[in-house]
C-alpha cells in the first residue's frame, strides 16, 4: 500500500474539504475530528504524505509531536479538561480510517466517558465553537 | 504535583523492580506491560524525570518518539500484528495510572478486541515469551 492523495486530510490540506482549524505552521496543520470521540477533540497532521508511523519520516514525526505538544496545554486549558488523551492509530486493524499519518489530542474529564472512535459526526455549531475556544487560547498563550 | 520518583517507572529505571525490558538506549527504556491490553503491549519511556506531556522537555519527546518508531515495526512484526495503537495518556482523567511519561504501542489484530486499560496482570511466561520474541525480531532487524 502507497500513499494516495485523495485521503480526506490531503484534501483538507490542500483546501478542498472545509475543516475547523485550529493551527497551522509550515511543518504541521491541526484541526478538529469532525467525529470527536469528546469537545474539543483535534488531530495534528504534518502536511508532508505519509500513512502512519511505519513510513512517516523521523523528523516530521518529531515536528508533528511538537505542535502536539505546543497544543496540548492550550486545548486543555480551552476545554477546561482535567486531562488528555493522545492516540495514534496505525493500520486498520488498529483502527486507522485516514491514511495520512495523525495524532488524536483527546481532553478528558472526571467522569465523562470517552464517546466511540469514528463513531457520530459532531454538530458544526459545537464543532465551530470549541475551534474557536482553542483558538482565542492559542492567541492567549 | 511534581514529579515523583517513587513511581513505578523510576524504580524500573533503577533497577529497583523488575520488568521485561525488550530495549534500551541511552536516553530511553521499553519494556512490557504488565497488564498488557494485548500481546506484545509495551511502554516506551524516557530516562528523565518528567510527568507527561505537559512537562517533558521538547526534545526528549522527540527521543522517546523516534524510539516508539524504531521498535513499531519489530514488535509488529514480532506479533504478527495487523497494525498498532500507539497511546500516551495525560493525568489521571484521561488514564494515566503511573507518572512518569510514557508511549504505550499495542498490538492489534483484526477481530481481536482490546482488553481494559489497566485491567488484569498478564501471566509472566506469556510475558517473558513474548520479550523474547520482541528482542529477536529487534535483533534482526
Amino acid at each position: 500500500m502507497t500513499y494516495d492523495d485523495s485521503n480526506v486530510f490531503a484534501k483538507i490540506l490542500r483546501g478542498e474539504l472545509p475543516c475547523h482549524k485550529v493551527y497551522e505552521d509550515d511543518e504541521t496543520f491541526a484541526f478538529l475530528d469532525i467525529m470527536p470521540r469528546a469537545d474539543g477533540h483535534t488531530l495534528v497532521i504534518p502536511k508532508t504524505s505519509a500513512m502512519n508511523i511505519f513510513d512517516v519520516d523521523t523528523e516530521t514525526l518529531c515536528t508533528t509531536i511538537k505542535t502536539v505538544q505546543r497544543l496540548a496545554p492550550v486545548i486543555r486549558n480551552a476545554m477546561k479538561a482535567d486531562g488528555l488523551l493522545i492516540q495514534q492509530f496505525n493500520e486498520e486493524a488498529a483502527g486507522q480510517t485516514v491514511f495520512h499519518v495523525h495524532f488524536h489530542i483527546i481532553p478528558r474529564w472526571a467522569e465523562v466517558a470517552l464517546k466511540p472512535h469514528a463513531g457520530d459526526m459532531g454538530d458544526s455549531e459545537t464543532l465551530a465553537a470549541n475551534s474557536e475556544k482553542i483558538i482565542a487560547a492559542l492567541e492567549a498563550a
